[in-house]
């Protein structure tokens, strides 16, 4: 495979056709491939991580010295590095989706018709998908391993700062797939750093199923808008945390520390803390004390900033700022109500989180907040594939359709209905 | 409310700005509406629907008018037209809706993670539907009793010949949301036939939650390919019954009948009779002998003309024609590996049929022919939701994302994770 930045547009078309023309043969071999073949494909693949640390690590550092030129944002180069710790966390990721039970042939209901037809509604795989993501060479063992276990074949597009630690980690995952007797092609890299290849990808609706974008809004924007293929989609995490009136004081401020501090980067960590009126006096200082201890810079409206002078003025920009930093918007609303209309109005869907120890305003709370994801009593930071059970995830959804959340295996699949008779006709 | 063939465009934008608005807030209602609530509106539509039958039917004579002076085809005509018989049908259906379970706060699975938390995946309604539809007025209250079990409000798009017919099929709707005091306003129809106005539907993505488009496949295309909303696509039944050899004869003759010649113009209707070359001299003039009595015009590869001279010749295109007529095209193949590539390669992913006594081929039938619906020894024209046991359907989905096969009350819902937990943090 051949590295290059901008191919002609004669190339880059062969090329995509080719992935895309792979891409079904393979799709249709994994299809119906044993689900023990595919977890010696998986665990193979993680021994070969391990096995080739030094090669992968190498092309990691590859990968660094290219992006240090672009002056990339800190962030996103901490995103791209692998350490020995990171890298044998994806190999243990690969060996968790393993572990994990087969999606696929699962029987999600069956009954019998009163004229005795047997219906069963069977997982089937969705059949290729395109991932389109940010520089995390992780995201290439992650979702290619999360495809492969539910039946589907892949393309993956990763970010270009990203390429030579993704095909390493590529070369693993097809030492797996060659080992358990699978098509490499049931996992693919997209092999150029043209940026054109991602329009190309969102118009192969012959051969892509869906498309997965996961990365920055701009990213999943684009796709939304120029894609002619189905979409799962993953767009920001403009997550809250309201303290009702009755919050246990200890509680808040853990779990407040926790949703915005633990990783701030995160999708799930809070942008902004809602408390109730009648509970601020209570609640506010103290939760503010723990976050500026932090070193979260706080921006509140003006109740708050008279309560707590550190705190520095909010501009309705706030309400609507994906932070991914250390910093928390801070607003004093009307009790239950005025915290949920505030999060239907300015949140993402994503993830929002009540603490109070009034059980009839958490179930209000929990039942009209229109959120993939709404907690009592917990930090914003479990919105994970990991930490709901699925093993790994893609990502979390945020749209309405086919999967909401986390997007782990199961949800790369479909079903279709399978039906028994003994010579019904339909009267 | 005014009928109108074309508006201005200032016009029309303000129409449909203003039905989305209305649509927006009629969802908020109707999501957390209760189940009795929605109930009564759907039973009191039906009792309207009986007691206005004389309006309903003067208005679908207006209809029928209309339509005769455009020419249309008869079997659009016999789709638009409404009989006593008929409108109690519509009447019934909204019962059988009414009498659905709810799907909204089902809880589709709960668990308890090891660190305490109680998480439930729990169904809520998508929201605001946009749904396109052609010239069958009944449609209009399957659709609109659908979105209002299943807590979405609906902006309706039916075909223009029906307009008259709709629109009193609607004032009934509404009378019965009325009556449980709920707004009008979760079911709304286009109140125009201007045809811009189904572009300017696929573009309100701010409102519409999902788009269903229900009809010919140029509308269904022409919707994939504007859209800028999710879609729920029905695309055509190229529905095949493969005879495998060891079909039983009697069995054969009687679902290849019924399949093809039951109703020739439902999607579930067989296009293609394929049959196992080893079968072909046993069962092929029989069934063919049935066929033809029943007035059904066969077009068959060489092998099949040359055991059956009634037959006339197929060419390649008869393998990719729904017809939804009295027409059946006929193929001998190589078993069931014949049958399947066939299927793969030339049909719809909608509804096949296998009759065999063969329980290995029918399981392999089933496993590999990648349809919504797979059938054994039983007709494709089960294919429908009321034969499933969900009371009414939109359509059936040929699409791979959310839903597949026939889409009812719960197909029409998402979901939302509900995390209870006691003060969890994320380590």
């Amino acid at each position: 495979m051949e590295l290059s930045d901008t191919l002609t547009k004669a190339k880059l078309s062969k090329l995509m056709s080719e992935l895309g023309k792979n891409a079904s043969a393979a799709g249709r071999a994994i299809k119906y491939a044993a689900t023990e073949q595919k977890n010696n494909a998986l665990l193979n693949a993680a021994e070969a991580i391990r096995s080739s640390k030094e090669k992968i690590l190498a092309a990691n550092s590859l990968d660094i010295d290219y992006a240090s030129t672009k002056h990339i944002k800190k962030s996103l180069l901490d995103r791209l590095y692998l350490s020995d710790e990171t890298l044998e966390g994806v190999a243990k990721g690969l060996e968790t989706v393993a572990n994990l039970p087969d999606p696929v042939g699962q029987v999600i209901k069956s009954w019998e018709q009163p004229n005795g037809l047997k219906i069963s509604q069977v997982r089937v795989p969705l059949g290729v998908i395109g991932i389109i993501y940010e520089s995390r060479p992780n995201v290439t063992a992650d979702a290619g391993s999360l495809c492969l276990k539910s039946g589907n074949a892949v393309i993956l597009r990763g970010g270009s700062e990203s390429f030579h630690t993704s095909q390493a980690i590529l070369d693993c995952l097809h030492h797996g797939l060659k080992s358990a007797e699978l098509p490499e092609t049931c996992i693919q890299l997209v092999p150029t750093r043209d940026r054109e290849a991602v329009g190309h990808l969102l118009t192969m609706a012959d051969t892509i199923d869906v498309i997965v974008p996961r990365g920055g809004k701009s990213l999943v924007e684009r796709v939304q808008k120029e894609s002619r293929i189905p979409t799962i989609a993953h767009l920001e995490g403009l997550c809250h945390v309201y303290l009702d009136s009755s919050a246990n004081l200890e509680m808040a401020c853990n779990i407040v520390l926790n949703a915005k501090m633990r990783r701030p980067s995160v999708c799930g960590a809070a942008e902004t803390l809602l408390i109730d009126r009648l509970g601020v006096d209570r609640l506010l200082p103290r939760v503010a004390k723990k976050l500026i201890e932090a070193g979260c810079e706080l921006r509140g409206d003006i109740t708050s900033q008279t309560l707590v002078p550190e705190i520095n003025p909010a501009t309705e920009i706030d309400w609507t700022t994906e932070y991914l930093d250390s910093i928390l918007s801070i607003k004093i609303v009307d009790g239950i109500n005025g915290a949920i209309d505030h999060i239907n109005n300015y949140g993402s869907n994503h993830t929002d989180s009540i603490i109070t120890e009034n059980i009839l305003n958490a179930d209000k709370f929990l039942k009209e907040v229109d959120s993939a994801i709404v907690l009592h009593n917990a930090s914003t930071q479990y919105a994970d594939g990991g930490e709901f059970g699925m093993g790994a995830e893609i990502g979390i959804s945020t749209g309405r359709l086919h999967a909401r959340g986390p997007v782990g295996a199961e949800q790369l699949t479909c079903f279709k209905y399978v039906v028994r008779g003994c010579g019904q006709t339909r009267p």
